[in-house]
């Protein structure tokens, strides 16, 4: 491409309104990895969700952000309370053969509805923190609250991993882990990919 | 995978250091997207890396988060130093074609070197900030700093989306983007993949 220019449109940010914002980050921040979040409620009840807008924001002590949006009804998602409330989640990786149950957990639910149950998916105990992890993910991670900011529309919870849980059959004698066996689901837009075929380059 | 329980290694993060954290989070967290970050020093040199600890943290304004890890000599990187110096930066969407470019400046260079000259990148004008975009980047966001947070052993910068350059021939009527025909680059542990076949779930 080099010397050539791909002939542009430019569309100030100012002229756009949410829903034309949301298409453009959706399609120019990819692909996402999703961040399959279990919690427990002060009531105790289970909730599950994925969230794309996720990422890595310290590497010691090892730390994840999640980016979580109002609900349909301008109010925080039971995740986002449930983490306020109990300063514990869970981030789960999702691979193939569990991509249609996590989807199902996409669906918002009442606050009062265990989404573990709701949707058929197998929970495990988790070591250091009370929420639970989802049984058959290859990877979880056990996060603690360690602050919350709004730098506009979201919020971004940021978690202290405590506990990494990792397959055995995928964790190598070097501390690496085997992604490709892993089938790992990522977003691209509003649709999924499922990441193989991984290269190095020169 | 449920009713069974994969069998698990339980890793507490206090037990490895921050080269074991690392290989446990460039793992877990796939795919990432790369954001190809363009920027000038004060004195005006253009430097260029790509990051991929990166994510939309607001809708509205459009929002991103880059994390920034320090150099190999324990100081901020030259992209951490133009932003906070300058305010401004761009985000770029590596596409297939430009993956070796890309790849190419991820090489730590001296702050004085201009890092599009080095590498035989082209670069064209911004509309909203100094910064440059990347010539030939099907999709550039022009971002003015927001705030920069330190959670843990990383900064984490925030950017405000100013202005989004999509080429024109990927801009769907109904505003949404044809991702499939970018063939964005994105990252898996310490390899690339090469976003394709993206599908829906029922």
């Amino acid at each position: 491409m080099n010397g050539q220019e791909v002939p542009m449109v430019t569309l100030p940010s100012a002229s756009m309104d949410s829903v034309g914002h949301f298409k453009l980050l959706t399609a120019s921040v990819v692909p996402r990895p999703i961040a399959w979040t279990s919690t427990l409620s002060r009531a105790g009840v289970r909730n599950l969700a994925p969230f794309s807008f996720y990422t890595v924001v310290s590497t010691t002590p090892p730390m994840l952000a999640l980016t979580l949006e109002l609900d349909s009804t301008g109010r925080p998602k039971d995740t986002q309370r449930n983490i306020e409330d109990t300063g514990e989640f869970v981030v789960n990786v999702v691979s193939a053969d569990q991509a249609e149950q996590m989807n199902r957990t996409s669906v918002e639910s009442p606050a009062d509805v265990d989404e573990f149950q709701l949707t058929g998916v197998d929970s495990a105990p988790s070591l250091h923190v009370r929420a639970p992890r989802v049984a058959g993910a290859r990877i979880s991670m056990e996060c603690v609250l360690h602050s919350v900011i709004r730098p506009g529309s979201d919020s971004v919870l940021i978690g202290r991993i405590e506990v990494f849980h990792v397959a055995e059959n995928l964790l190598l004698p070097n501390g690496h882990i085997d992604v490709d066996q892993m089938e790992v689901i990522g977003r691209v837009d509003s649709r999924f990919i499922r990441v193989s075929s991984a290269f190095r380059l020169p």
